[in-house]
């Protein structure tokens, strides 16, 4: 009966980053580079407080948009910690980030409109975008140091474009967006009455001090800004899929109720959990980013591989494009022959590069990058 | 902003369910009967389970589809309970029954297709279907004792028509669909190639012992039949937010696709706690509300209210178009001068009925209908 189903949804690839991450899993003593998410355990306070609900007895309905208390906690964490305004009532507790991005790009696409996002991103983006009958338009970044400009936008932008998605820091290539880059964005957004969505799951795990987000840097354009966040990344909480989003009060209101009759709500006895999860400090986890990302950086200034320098997240990005080999192929050939696996670029939309993550032990990511740095001599070799 | 939203979500109505539940609240003294949860708390064993997955430290990602453990579970409770052939990997944990929902009509419908719900209804169908662009067809069975006929099908089937939802047990009514409205639904199904929708999220709560449901009756259309199930109203987990769908391995391989991009998956340390929740036996929850269904039956009948008499689920639908007034309007004043609260009809589709939910202690029931009683002997005494 799958020719009876919406053929949107029929042509919407698959992840192509869970096949690589399958492909090195089955080859027996392959190094994986590849995960997304913290090698860390949430911490125990996080845990204990789920345990302290269940023992209230937290199992029924909670509202739609989360417990009060956590979207209290969670307008103050963002007012004292980023800057930003936005009260308890515009704040919408949600299934991951995923699930923030999903309500924002469904709430606002009809068929036909377009989406414009700076490439390499997360294919999540161009996934949601097809389902909604929306049009995917990719700016490429690699050739500019990552960064955008106002005459790249203008030239992207048409009468359908209804939003640009920023994801800064960036996955894959954890480069931040610069106030210029930002600019540009606030001035199309503003000349083209655009959204701009903030993917900022990464936003607490940054080496820089002072990084230049959208949101904060905007606050006059509150009311075309939706800002989706995760406790994933910073807490190590991938397994517990909750997120939140914040918009302005009368778009809050509309999303909401896709949001509804979606999945209703997060999760009743996590409520509380997630309050503690914001007192707590990711300094220490994000030091030890900081480190492997110098590691990381320097070994492969010495296998010579160019690569712009991620200020966060916990990815980064080489250029791979001196091999002549697709990033499929290359990444292929490396978990065969060298037994390290890494994603292709293309899984993001940029050929000639590919994602290594450093979410793994400082040994295993050492020695998985002098795998990749004997599998990269082997072609120079062969290239001869 | 709201100008530039998906127009067909603001057009969306909001439940107005929660409406008049806030109304009891917000009215002292009031008592409610608008609930649609259980009033138990979840079992000890399914709360201790989830200590268990946080203390193994299962807070990293899983499959999307969920824990293998819990799909091949799912897979041998429905083969055991209700002689469904599903196997773990036609199964999709999904985030209650309300995303399997979600999952199945958005993964289906083009914008204009049509889908047809027998009403009275839960409000979400009509809302999943207009936020996907189609078109919600009600087949009314208030006329008809809550059941469906082939001709009744047949008159509300078009070109369009995609699928067919049904909910047996049903909310609000509490009736189960017989042997003959299956017989209707399969017939049509088959002859115009077309989804049928079961939300099977009562299932478990039934008062006779042979409840005829169309998964089970007819195998032979798995391939157009899609379940949807819930742990919240057999286990009294609500708050927990978990559920699952069935479907066909092709259809299946496609609404995965969806599944991912909407949420990633459920809850990692909530899968073994599911498990657990399997084994739990629903049959003293289903004869407290039984014996409860008993009462509620009795006191209307006494009070002279014309009821369908209820085989499963929490609720109870009593007729009150004899008073002339609409369901709004009923249940308004009933909060006002009575200070008790049901849910008007016209919330279902179903204008002339008021739903009363025994999801509540028993003394606050027998209070509750004592009210409604008086309630309805006054408007009785003013209609003189």
């Amino acid at each position: 009966m799958e020719h009876r189903l919406n053929p949107r949804l029929v042509a919407s690839p698959r992840s192509a980053i869970r096949e690589f991450a399958r492909l090195a899993a089955e080859t027996p003593g392959c190094i994986s580079l590849t995960l997304g998410e913290p090698d860390f355990p949430t911490p125990p306070p996080v845990c204990a407080a789920v345990q302290e609900s269940l023992d209230r007895g937290e199992t029924h309905y909670i509202p739609n948009n989360g417990s009060p208390a956590l979207c209290r906690a969670i307008a103050a964490f963002e007012a004292e910690a980023h800057g930003l305004t936005y009260g308890p009532d515009e704040v919408i507790v949600t299934v991951g980030a995923t699930e923030g991005l999903f309500t924002a790009l469904t709430g606002m696409l009809e068929p036909g409109d377009e989406v414009i996002v700076p490439t390499p991103a997360f294919v999540l983006y161009q996934c949601i975008v097809g389902l909604a009958g929306g049009g995917f338009v990719p700016v490429d970044t690699a050739k500019t140091g990552f960064q955008l400009s106002e005459a790249q936008l203008r030239a992207a932008v048409t009468a359908k474009t209804k939003a640009i998605v920023l994801n800064s820091p960036n996955n894959p290539t954890g480069c931040v967006l610069n106030a210029e880059s930002l600019a540009a964005v606030a001035q199309i957004a503003r000349e083209f009455d655009l959204f701009v969505i903030c993917d900022e799951v990464y936003r607490q795990l940054c080496y820089t001090p002072e990084i230049p987000q959208f949101s904060t840097r905007y606050p006059d354009l509150k009311d075309r800004t939706i800002v989706v966040q995760s406790f994933s990344k910073p807490y190590a909480m991938t397994g517990w899929r909750v997120g939140y989003l914040l918009a302005d009060g009368p778009v809050k209101r509309q999303l909401e109720k896709l949001h509804q009759y979606d999945v209703v709500s997060t999760v009743s006895f996590l409520q509380e959990a997630c309050v503690t999860a914001l007192r707590q400090d990711p300094t220490p986890m994000v030091e030890v980013y900081r480190r492997r990302r110098d590691f990381a950086l320097a070994r492969l200034s010495e296998i010579g591989l160019p690569v712009v320098r991620p200020e966060g997240a916990f990815y980064i990005f080489p250029d791979i494009t001196a091999f002549g080999l697709s990033s499929a192929d290359f990444c292929r050939r490396m978990i065969q022959e060298a037994k390290v696996a890494a994603v292709p670029g293309f899984c993001f939309g940029a050929e000639g590069h590919i994602r290594l993550s450093y979410c793994c032990d400082d040994a295993v990511l050492a020695e998985g990058l002098a795998r990749l740095g004997r599998f990269v001599d082997q072609l120079r070799e062969e290239g001869r």
